[in-house]
């Protein structure tokens, strides 16, 4: 059965992109779920009176983001500007329809329910900032995919979406230093970064800020080395303490400088 | 940019498809490991003279897969009968163009190293059987993907994958007793199989054998209840039971009447 062969999974990017979801039950809303945290729009074509209550709230609180229209799916029309399909439709000769249109079209569908008809299957879904993980079961059980993610989300600690973005960061500042894409300093870069990452822990990576991304580019990939924690740590310690000095020190300067002018000038007077 | 914002995670299908993988280094042959755990045919472009060792290795191992030319990509015919193409080149300029190509013949495309061109990343996957499980840091950070993967792989036990594989074929044998596509009978199923997913453990579920899953419809399905796992398994020792009951009794009346009538039989000589 093809529900059973192993699928590629993919992170689909939707940006400005298109997504039209035809049907308005149960099934339509948790696809208007899926897609609204994404950057996509979306087209719903559904009756009004078949509508779910929560399809009708997405409608209603996402007016910018959802286009609805009170129909029946009309024909290949609907399908101009369209970059992806999902149908949530109980009639099944009706979903094969739209999917064989789809087909003619080359626009990647989704048929709930009809596994043999979708060029791809949703999964069970965990999100943590830019972290996503899912879990599919190849349609052989939804619903233990969600059990699976109840267990591997308890297992992460939270501080693993925002260890991902501070490591983001550091990569964009790190390629503003030494640009240039694929190549000799490409994988001098990729190298560095996973070095990075497998001497810090994510707990470590989360605290960065960008004081110690400065300090860890330049003492790090500047001498070709990955610096512990704590080596920033009492390296930022050691600049502030000399600030610390120095800036009394010019304080003192200054003062002097002014007092022997005030001297100056009122001796000359 | 582009690579942060939220992906829409999804199992891709590739039964009966050709992708086309574009260059030969290392990064093409890790798409290639990606694609062979698919069933797809792989397309490959690529001169031998830039072929990674892993590269060769594949084009020699699996010659039924990898249909390999020893060329540079040649032009849009090369797309032809191509469901999905992956390149993995130095050469951005190139790349531009041959996503642009894709574009115009609305095939989905990866370009290895340059996000804001790929329809789809990808990103740390686990397998076990039909259970995948997909770690995506949305581009910013492919190590930290594949620490995460580690994590999430020491807290299965295992048991995930031949679950799923048993509780797929308790749901096709259910079909086969209770036909038909979505409606109240969908409904019904989906709600007993989301019942027995939630009642039985994940280890309980791997150990079904076909057996059991009779006893399970018979007792559970056609009684609308999910039996436990100790009912099933009480109810078919009692069965075996009284086998070892029956099966003497049967050898005992047949042999009682053999016995007659060979009594009758010697009686009347």
């Amino acid at each position: 059965m093809a529900a059973h062969s192993p699928s590629l999974l993919i992170a689909w990017q939707l940006n400005n992109k298109n997504v039209l979801i035809v049907g308005g039950g149960e099934i339509a809303s948790q696809r208007i779920d899926s897609i609204l945290s994404t950057p996509a729009s979306i087209t719903l074509v559904a009756p009004l009176d078949g509508l779910s209550i929560r399809t009708t709230e997405h409608i209603v609180s996402h007016p910018d983001r959802i286009t609805y229209h009170n129909r029946l799916f009309s024909g290949p029309d609907e399908l101009e500007n369209i970059d992806m399909v999902l149908t949530a439709l109980d009639d099944s000769d009706r979903t094969r329809e739209i999917v064989n249109m789809c087909r003619a079209a080359r626009i990647p569908v989704n048929a709930a329910d009809i596994p043999d008809l979708c060029d791809f299957y949703f999964g069970a879904q965990i999100r943590d900032g830019p972290l996503q993980i899912m879990i599919s079961t190849n349609g052989n059980g939804p619903r233990l995919a969600s059990l699976i993610k109840s267990k591997v989300q308890k297992n992460l600690n939270g501080t693993e979406g925002k260890a991902i973005l501070k490591v983001g960061t550091l990569r964009s500042m790190l390629k503003g230093r030494a640009p240039g894409v694929g190549g000799d300093v490409g994988r001098r870069r990729m190298k560095w970064m996973a070095e990075l990452c497998n001497t810090w822990e994510m707990e470590e990576l989360a605290l960065l800020d960008e004081g110690m991304m400065v300090k860890l580019l330049d003492q790090g990939w500047e001498k070709d080395c990955v610096p512990t924690p704590e080596e920033i740590d009492r390296s930022l310690k050691r600049q502030g303490q000399s600030q610390q000095i120095l800036i009394p020190s010019i304080i003192g300067i200054v003062s002097g400088a002014l007092f022997v002018t005030c001297l100056v000038v009122a001796r000359r007077r």
